[in-house]
């Protein structure tokens, strides 16, 4: 039999029945290629409502092309992006980052995914020095790799000491839906509001079958992005389909409805796993991510059933994910099969 | 009144209704993503049923990062490609090629946009030389950007050549559908019978929504690939989308009904404009491209209705596309429209 | 016998014993090193003497590091450098160019290596579009890697045309002081106050051991450039002793001594070969190079003895270089062997 | 009064004698270009005398330039180098390295400066994952930048473990010759028979005025590095004066005469300064640097009679050099001069 994929990533779900829906009645006529069409400008407008209309909004084909070309728009080659040790772009994104930006990634270690000004502080000590990499961006991830938040507060001062120390503050929004759900507050407030100067906002992880918006808050600094994009080899044809896939995420709060489905999935499978003592959560539950310790021998045995990634070979810790497609039955049937499977083995 | 984009490019036509089709039927359930999916292994079980079992196919977001990847997968960054100076690689990427993979384009004027064994071989004379690039691979476009076609015997000629001199020979197809349908050739017999090494295959020019697939037909040079994709930004997460169109557009002959028709309007248009004092056709019509100068200060007026291309700013010249959606009726109002429009002016 | 490399190049020459000397006595104690030294201090206050206050002067390793940095200092990667087609920076340093700063060369066909506003103006069509490169930077050679020389209005020219399109214009002087001495200007005259931004200012070919000098008109475009030199691999520990050439070769005229007889060496050498009817000169002879078409076949047995570069294979053209210590018996004694295996061949 | 350089860095020192009259020796008539001279032959197979026949010898500019040529040899973009996170190539050389060669570094805390095959093995763990940067290459130094050493068992067990996981092992030899000195073993023991497949042979730390070497010890991992050196700016027109350089430091034993005094003059520094109560070394003396943590209000003040480096600054620990050119006297005064003001503050 093979795996399921139920539970290995936001990304192995398909694309919300409303999207695929938007997608098709998009498909009429010819349109202007590479974002000169009426659903794009439709599309940014809607995007210009959830954060106002001073801001530049870009589509581009992936997560990865997102996170990379928000930040070669920031950066000269000499200078730096401080983000978590664990950030994507620093693990998982294959070196995309400095391939394509010339940059170094200054990569702290961090609790729980999450930077503070306390931690960054000391790498700022020799700017002005040309042998040194000079900082010049935050990178954050919102959720986290570990599933955690930042509340607004803490995206505050990470902002404030940003700024003051002449840097940006980019955040990494693959799964800003489930964060703005969990927080139970509108984007702007933990983005815009907060001081975030560039956002890459997340579309295949809520539903979407492909397409990321990288979203400027400062104007003035979106205006080499076209060339970037396109450089970037992230401009897309027939855009109007990203675009339409935008459209429906964002209208009659479809991103929320499915952000919040797959939030309560995983605190209902925290919750179900809690229960057996094998299995110790590691990362606080916050958003749609499920973080745990499991004995390390059982591990392959309910990957024959249930793909899902481990996260820390040393540790035997792995990952849940749980999407806007996964049900109340799944997360039961699953919890049901660790506990079968560890009390076999045990 | 908007302008038409009826014949400004491939790209402005929406997805073929059996590739939505396909894009639909796969929206079932989970899957694992960055291809690893079944979807993903059947289209390319598929692509070896046309082109042999010995080659690595990968898909891609978009053309120019199957064209650049290609590119940077065969060449080390001292080392140059050879293509027409009209190449789409050369013109049209923004400088994607020389940024991402270091690497020199050595671009060469051409009469219809088709590379020479005679035109090439001075670039050559520098070779083992550190101060000069090192030519390293030839590219050429089928069909061309001009709308023209090399002929299976001058791709052989040319790949003979690449291989006795240690070059690696890359075919762009963006459009190499429409050239197969205008050879009434299989596929394997202009590519790898020829003696191609890698080839972008186009699909968004030819019904797709997006994805192009980049195809080793040496396994031995694809090795690197997997990690070049994901580092290039062009490892879509949910594969199966890109997949399904592809099976659904090599499923039926459907590519080829699709390309045969395009080229088919292409005639058609270049035979009602021929018809037209004022209108002289550039480029021999040979797939779906008409290429052809108007008097100047008739351009603007007609792009008021339809929009298109101007292809030479110095000589007036333009470029219309026919697609696979383009209908003859598009064709005649189209023709009668310029017919009109410059006796108007007269 | 070895041949010998009289005519080969400006750069086979050594040292000049003034610029030796200057070395010598700069070898006593300890200094700062990266710069922060005082030869270094006043070495640059030479520099201002010769160019006024307001610049930024910079040392580096060799000439294709001055010229790659100072672009590199002006371009993002998105954008393009306008140059010759013979420009070193087009044809010889191995791509360097493209590969540090990512950006594309529109290299322009030339007839004596010069560029003109009237071939440059179509290669701005397409700017704004993000399809294309957009060119941001016009670079010149002077002296012309064909010998020849620009007057300090053609530059002006240029320069003027440059800013109004909103461009740099970078020259490459890696025999900058050939071309003072034989426009007879000062270095100002035809770089700062012709509009030249940014100067590649070369010491090797004109008697110095290494080090050339990348110079900013423009001291806010200079901000940069301390970091893009060190990750250019172009910052010198022990900087003093580049300094100190600078100040041997900008002391006492030596500058314009060493150049003055480099071209003169030339002319005569011009003069001399061109009394031998199967030698054909192809460039006006302006500063030290002489290029000449001979029969192809006397190259090789010509080579044995003197060895000299063969410009253009296709041509049979070569070029021989003087420099500030070629001496008249040097010159005579080479026409004289030119003409005797010519004759002898014939 | 100025600072004093004395013991900022073994790169404030000037010229060996005996290294400035192979310069002074090397000054004569003309000599072909890029390497092609007598004196680089000569030099290359001097080197080979110390490492063997079938070796790779290359003269740079820089050890910024030597490090980031070496590595971008050896490995792709998507390929990452371990190194300590001490590292030069990870700390001091602005990005060179992920902006020249595109790869990631995997920076390792370590105790001393020094990698260990434990430390390392974690990091291979997602080998064959194209999400993930590929290790392919250890870089360590030698000495550390904390001036330790590596015994040659130490670099044997790491280059046997790189090549089991087919991995290449970098060695930045800055300052190889204090670490032959100290380690009383000749190169090739604790380079190429030890397993160290490059080797960047430093010229600068130990008495020449700018050139470094880029050893290969397998002829074939050299192939590409003529047009990697050409395009990475770093090869010298005029570079027999760097050879002559090489020929006199490795001639009659001046590298091992240089480094042995420099080593004695660190460790005479070391006895000198642990006599002083407020000063605590931390890291152990086996060559030319002596590591200390000192009172941090004092720094500035010696600082401003003596110019050295603070290592780091939240522990407000230094870093003394000591050079070829340090006489026992200036240890003698430094220490008195540090142990007076230590006392007047006290």
């Amino acid at each position: 039999m093979l795996p399921l994929y139920t539970f290995a990533s936001d990304n192995t779900s398909g694309v919300h029945p409303q999207i695929l829906a938007a997608i098709i009645a998009a498909n009429r006529g010819h349109a202007p290629a590479y974002g000169d069409d009426s659903y794009t400008e439709r599309a940014i407008a809607l995007f210009r409502e959830f954060f106002g209309e001073d801001i530049e909004v870009f589509f581009v084909f992936g997560g990865t092309g997102a996170n990379v070309l928000s930040l070669a728009s920031l950066l000269q080659p000499f200078q730096a992006v401080i983000c978590a040790e664990t950030a994507h772009i620093n693990v998982d994104e294959c070196g995309a980052p400095e391939r394509f930006s010339g940059c170094k990634l200054l990569a702290l270690p961090t609790p729980e995914g999450k930077l503070t000004v306390e931690a960054i502080r000391p790498l700022l000590a020799r700017r002005g020095d040309p042998h040194h990499v000079q900082p010049k961006a935050i990178s954050i991830s919102q959720t986290t790799e570990l599933g955690t938040l930042y509340t607004a507060e803490e995206i505050r001062a990470l902002a404030e000491f940003a700024h003051r120390e002449g840097l940006f503050l980019h955040l990494d929004g693959a799964r800003i839906c489930n964060a703005a759900a969990a927080l139970d507050l509108p984007f702007v407030e933990f983005t815009k509001n907060a001081g975030v100067d560039v956002l890459s906002f997340g579309g295949a992880k809520n539903g979407m079958m492909y397409g990321e918006a990288v979203i400027f808050f400062d104007a003035a600094l979106a205006r080499k992005f076209p060339f970037i994009r396109k450089q970037g080899m992230q401009l897309a044809s027939k855009m109007r389909y990203i675009a339409a896939q935008f459209l429906a995420l964002l209208s009659n709060d479809l991103w929320l409805k499915n952000a919040r489905h797959a939030n309560k999935m995983a605190r209902l499978l925290a919750e179900a796993v809690s229960q057996i003592p094998q299995i110790k959560l590691t990362q606080p539950v916050q958003a749609n991510a499920v973080f745990a310790i499991l004995p390390r021998e059982i591990i392959p045995l309910l990957q024959q059933r249930y793909f899902f990634y481990v996260w820390n070979e040393q540790t035997s810790e792995v990952r849940w994910m749980a999407a806007f497609d996964t049900t109340e039955e799944q997360v039961r049937e699953f919890a049901a099969f660790l506990k079968n499977e560890l009390e076999r083995e045990a």
